[in-house]
Parts: structure tokens; C-alpha cells; sequence
């Protein structure tokens, strides 16, 4: 079996590992040469619009998978004419808009925060009046890692936040005020066959994922994993799925969902029976699902930025260290340390000895 | 970083596995074009004492490290003008020879089972007296999975016997009649720290490594760690190493040692927190080692020669399955798979399951 992944950045990387051990071989295409995926398989460098590249790719794989979601429409149609690709075109088109993955959500009968189009100054002015303060623009396309972002409070000049998002079709998001962000991570085989894994706790720092931390037996398990199940089905989707939420009282919202397996999964590769790396890799190839119950309390820490001493890191018991092989940048994602506890409180003193080392 | 291994068979596939999450790069020389740790590396294909090639092997690392013991002393001087390689020339010579081996295990006051020298059939006659039947004649080099050896039964004929094994310089073992077989697996640091893996039962078929099972809190494992880490400390051993031992009543006897990564230890990539190849790789690398207790009841078993249905095994909770990209052949090590439950009859239960699968 040859596995073809478009991006081959830290997510590819860990599919790879993942897919190894089940006789799965992996290529990548990436436009850059140093991809971090690349000593793991067959690497074409070149843009991710290459006709010729594709074809190459899509040639010598019996299945495609990606690594990000932003894969523009004529990619999947040449890819399609090779090789079968999961997850399918529906489930990354509705996710590469804002507006319309909330529409869809709305469809579902999933809640969200409540959103007004913003496609230039008036419409911003009459959704700030409706929504009001504090409320977040955000670009309908490309954000990631709270970029294209801005939060609109009483001070904030409608005009200047406007430009700061470059002016680009968008939605202002009412705000909710949130107890807690978490994510339900789940997997659908081809034939259907969906599991879920633990909730996940997530605290973002600037914007970006710090730490997540998996929740065993949480109430809102049940009502997170109906959520993401209707998305699932109706979209008859296949591999890893993320459904972001905000919990504010007793309540879930839908943030955003990712069509892949996602930064507040990857405490799965030491924390979970099978990891959501083999999982997608499982499902997108047609065979069964793992397991995706919880080994032992669990947390991740994302390297953000600089890497601390890597032996500081491996000191530390029950402490597992990803490094992604990327060139240290402000704001990048280099790797991430996960700790596993036999106790939740063990688990709290961990992960404070990890973020003392990378503070 | 960079790690070169001299072998890239499915021991130095795991390893870089295991390397690259501590962003630790790898290469293998191998004469097979296909070697199965190849897709994870840049890989050399030569042979083991092809000059040039092991100078691209050293120039290309910062350390170099061995999937097999049986590495001729020449090549380990040409690797040594170049990059440092772990473990050192005398505990890979020392186990290439059954006879220096089992001197050497008594010089450290290890009890082993009784031997002779067999250089011809005069002295086979003497150590068939000496010894009795029943007893084993084995081959002083090069044996492995039970090659190289013979069982000397009451209607055995001697000189048959030698012709068995090639007519090669021998000794005869007198026959320890075990109750278990065991193995310790043991790491050690650059620095001298030692850890100790649990205890491994292991059940042979046909001569060939067949089940591991790890024991938790196993009386014996005091007894066994004190004998192998008279090894480690003798040898200043860098790397993983792993001792096999025979339990007959209440001793242990020391058979033979394997100065690498073992089979009878790859339960440990999800049975313990850090897994054997993990372990060896931080060793050579001069990182610290990490945890080696237990995760859960673990056990291994080996897929020798054919292959069963990859979707029927997956399908077996907690089973994990590790192919290795070779050929089905009779007698090969193809795959192993890894089952842990959360209790010692739920394992057991597993086991059976795989068991059914692969009879």
C-alpha cells in the first residue's frame, strides 16, 4: 500500500511514522525541499498547483490523503483522476470558508456564535451594531493560528481592523464568553464505522495552541461526540475529523472543524491506544479503527518559537519529546513534548516542569 | 543529529522509528536494495565490508550503531576513523564467539550451563562423556534462531552431529532443564546510568523466538538485573543489551547476550513508557535514557513466515501490528504483533485471539 500525502510539514511527518509499522509506504508533495516529512518517504518538491507533480503523485499512490485543508479545487480534480483521495472534496470545500462551514453548521442544527457577513465597511458597521463588543472580524479563507483575525473592542476602529485582515471577504463573530475551548477528535472508516476520542481542554497562547490536556469521562463527552457525528455522517466522511468548541455554561458552540488530524490530537501518539495518526492512516487505507481510549492521563505542550535543551526535556519522567526538524521562527511549531501521569495531579506537576523549561 | 546503522533489516527500521521524533536523522548500509528500513533513510546498499561505502556510512554520521553483532573487526576500524560507534568493538567481539562468550560470563562470576570445547570428534567424544545427554552442540560462530546447533539425543551419532553443523569449531552445552526462559533487557547511558526493562518470558518454536511476555514484579528480576549489569559495567556499555537466561529452580543461568535492540523486547514500543529502540537510540546519542517501567500487561508475538489477515488482527483490541516490509519466506521474522490489556486474563485472552489467527 502507497499512501500520497499534499504537505509534507509535522502532520505528514507523524502520519508517516504511523503508517510504516502497517506496511503503508508514504510520499509527499511540498514546495519546499527541507520538508520535515521528507527523510520519511518519497519527496516531490514542487508548488502544491504543479500539474506535472500531481500526476506524479497521484501515479504512485493507491490513495491520497492531505495534510492541510486548504487544497484548491482543480488539485482534487487531477488528483481524483489518479487515485482516490479521502477525506473528499465536500468536507475540505465547506471548511475553506468560514461562512460557509457556519452555514453548514446551521444546517446541522449544530450551534455556533452568532456571525454577520462583513464584505466591506457598511456590512461591518451594521453587523458591529447587531452583534456588538466585544465581537471578532475574521477572514472567511486562510486563518490559521488566530491569523486574519481581529478583536473588535470599544476602542477598535471599524476602518483600521478592516485592513488589518487585508480588506478580503469576511465574517464578524459575536463573542462568546467561553469557560473553557475544547475539541472532540473523531475517525470514520470507510465503511462507516465512527469512534471518538477523549475531549480535549485547549489553552491558546496569542492566538497559537500551548497546551492540551485530554478530559476522561467528561459530561459534555456525549453531547461533543453527537455534534461532530452529525458532521460526520452527513458529509460521509472518512479519516480524522476536529470539531472545535467553546463550552460557555452548558452549552457547546462550534468553532471551526478540521478535515485532518490536528495539533490538539497529537498527546494521542502516547496518551491513546491508537494514536490519531494511525487512525486517519487506518481509515483513509480501509482498515479497521484503533482503540481511541485514553492509556493514562494525558497533556501536550506545543515548542513553540525556540527549543528548550532537549535533554532537560527528556529528564523528565513520563515526558515524550516530538521534534518536527524545522528551523527555530517566532510563532512556528516546532515540536511538542507530551507527558503521561499514572495520576491527574502527577500529570500537573509534569506539565509545570515542561513549561518551566520552555517559559 | 545523524545515526548510521550498519543493517537496515527491521531491528534498524524500529530504531529510526524511534530517532526521528528526537529529531535524530538516519542512514543504513545494507547489500539488499530492498532493505526494509530503506524508505526511512538514506540508504547504502553494499556489502558489510565494502570499503568505500563504509566511509560514506561514517562520513555521513555523527555516530554509527549496529543491528547485528556480527560486525568482522576490520569494519569496525574503518567506522572508527570516522565517527564513534556504540557499543564498543569488545562487547560485539566478545559475543561473536559462544566460546569467549561463555569464558567471559564466568571470569564476571555469571553462572551459565556447563560447556566444553569441541574442535573435532576426539574432543566431542570427551565432552559427550563429560556431559551427557541430553546436550547441545552449537556452532562457536554465527548462529542464530536456533541455526548452527544441534540436539544431542541418546541415539544421536556424533560424527553425523558435526557434519550437521558444518564441521565449524563448537562447544558442547550441557542441558539445562529450565522451567522459563527469561531475558533482562538493559540500557546504559554515556554517562553510566543504567535502566532495566521488566523481566521477559519467552516461548520458542522451532528454535525461533515465538512469544514475549513482560512479567511484573517477577521475583527473579533483582537476581537478573544484578547479572546483567556486571556486563554493562565490565564492558562500559553504551546501547541496549539484553541477556538471556535459563530459570531452572531457583537460579538463573546465563545463555548468551545480544549487544543490540532484541525481539524479545519490541513489546516495549507500546508496553513500557519508552520503548527499547527509543532507548538505544538516546543511549548512542548521548541523550539521557528514559522511563523503562511497565505501561500495562503486555505480550508479543512474532508473525514468522506467512502473514495473516492485516484487517482481522487490527481488529483485536490493544493489538498492535508491526510489519516489516519483507517477503514472506518459511522461518522469517515478518512482522510481530503487541497486545496489552489491562489485566493478566484480558491479555492472555488477546493472545489467544492473535493465536488463532496466525495457526
Amino acid at each position: 500500500m502507497k499512501l500520497g500525502f499534499l504537505g509534507g510539514g509535522q502532520l505528514a511527518r507523524m502520519m508517516a511514522l504511523a503508517a510504516y509499522p502497517l506496511n503503508i509506504k508514504c510520499a509527499f508533495l511540498d514546495p519546499a525541499k527541507d520538508a520535515c516529512a521528507g527523510p520519511l518517504g518519497n519527496l516531490f518538491v514542487a508548488a502544491y498547483d504543479d500539474e506535472s507533480a500531481l500526476k506524479q503523485l497521484g501515479a504512485w499512490s493507491d490513495c491520497v490523503a492531505f495534510e492541510f485543508e486548504t487544497v484548491p479545487a482543480g488539485v482534487l480534480k487531477l488528483i481524483a483522476d489518479q487515485a482516490p483521495h479521502y477525506p473528499s472534496y465536500e468536507a475540505l470545500l465547506t471548511t475553506q470558508d468560514r461562512l460557509h462551514e457556519k452555514k453548514y453548521f446551521k444546517k446541522l442544527g449544530i450551534e455556533t456564535a452568532p456571525f454577520e457577513v462583513v464584505d466591506c465597511l457598511s456590512d461591518f458597521e451594521g453587523a458591529a451594531a447587531k452583534l456588538g463588543r466585544p465581537s471578532i472580524l475574521k477572514s472567511r479563507r486562510l486563518g490559521y493560528d488566530g491569523k486574519g483575525q481581529v478583536m473588535l473592542r470599544d476602542d477598535t476602529n471599524l476602518s483600521e481592523a478592516l485592513d488589518a485582515i487585508g480588506k478580503v471577504p469576511a465574517i464578524l463573530e459575536g463573542f462568546v464568553n467561553f469557560d473553557r475551548e475544547v475539541s472532540i477528535i473523531a475517525v470514520r472508516a470507510r465503511d462507516g464505522e465512527t469512534k471518538f476520542y477523549p475531549l480535549v481542554e485547549n489553552i491558546h497562547q496569542n492566538g497559537i495552541l500551548h497546551i492540551s490536556t485530554a478530559l476522561n469521562n467528561d459530561p459534555f463527552q456525549c453531547q461533543a461526540e453527537e455534534m461532530v457525528k452529525s458532521l460526520l455522517d452527513d458529509l460521509d466522511y472518512v479519516g480524522v475529523l476536529v470539531l472545535e468548541l467553546f463550552l460557555a455554561g452548558n452549552k457547546l458552540y462550534a468553532n471551526e472543524y478540521a478535515p485532518r488530524v490536528h495539533n490538539s490530537g497529537h498527546w494521542t501518539i502516547e496518551g491513546a491506544i491508537t494514536s490519531q495518526f494511525e487512525n486517519h492512516v487506518r481509515a483513509v487505507s480501509g482498515l479497521p479503527l484503533g482503540d481511541t481510549n485514553m492509556v493514562s492521563p494525558c497533556a501536550m505542550i506545543n515548542l513553540i518559537g525556540t527549543l528548550p535543551d532537549t535533554s532537560d526535556i527528556l529528564k523528565i519522567p513520563g515526558a515524550h519529546l516530538h521534534l518536527y526538524d524545522k528551523q527555530p521562527r517566532p510563532g512556528r511549531k516546532i515540536g511538542h513534548v507530551t507527558v503521561c501521569a499514572s495520576t491527574d495531579s502527577m500529570l500537573k506537576q509534569q506539565v509545570e516542569r515542561v513549561l518551566e523549561l520552555i517559559k
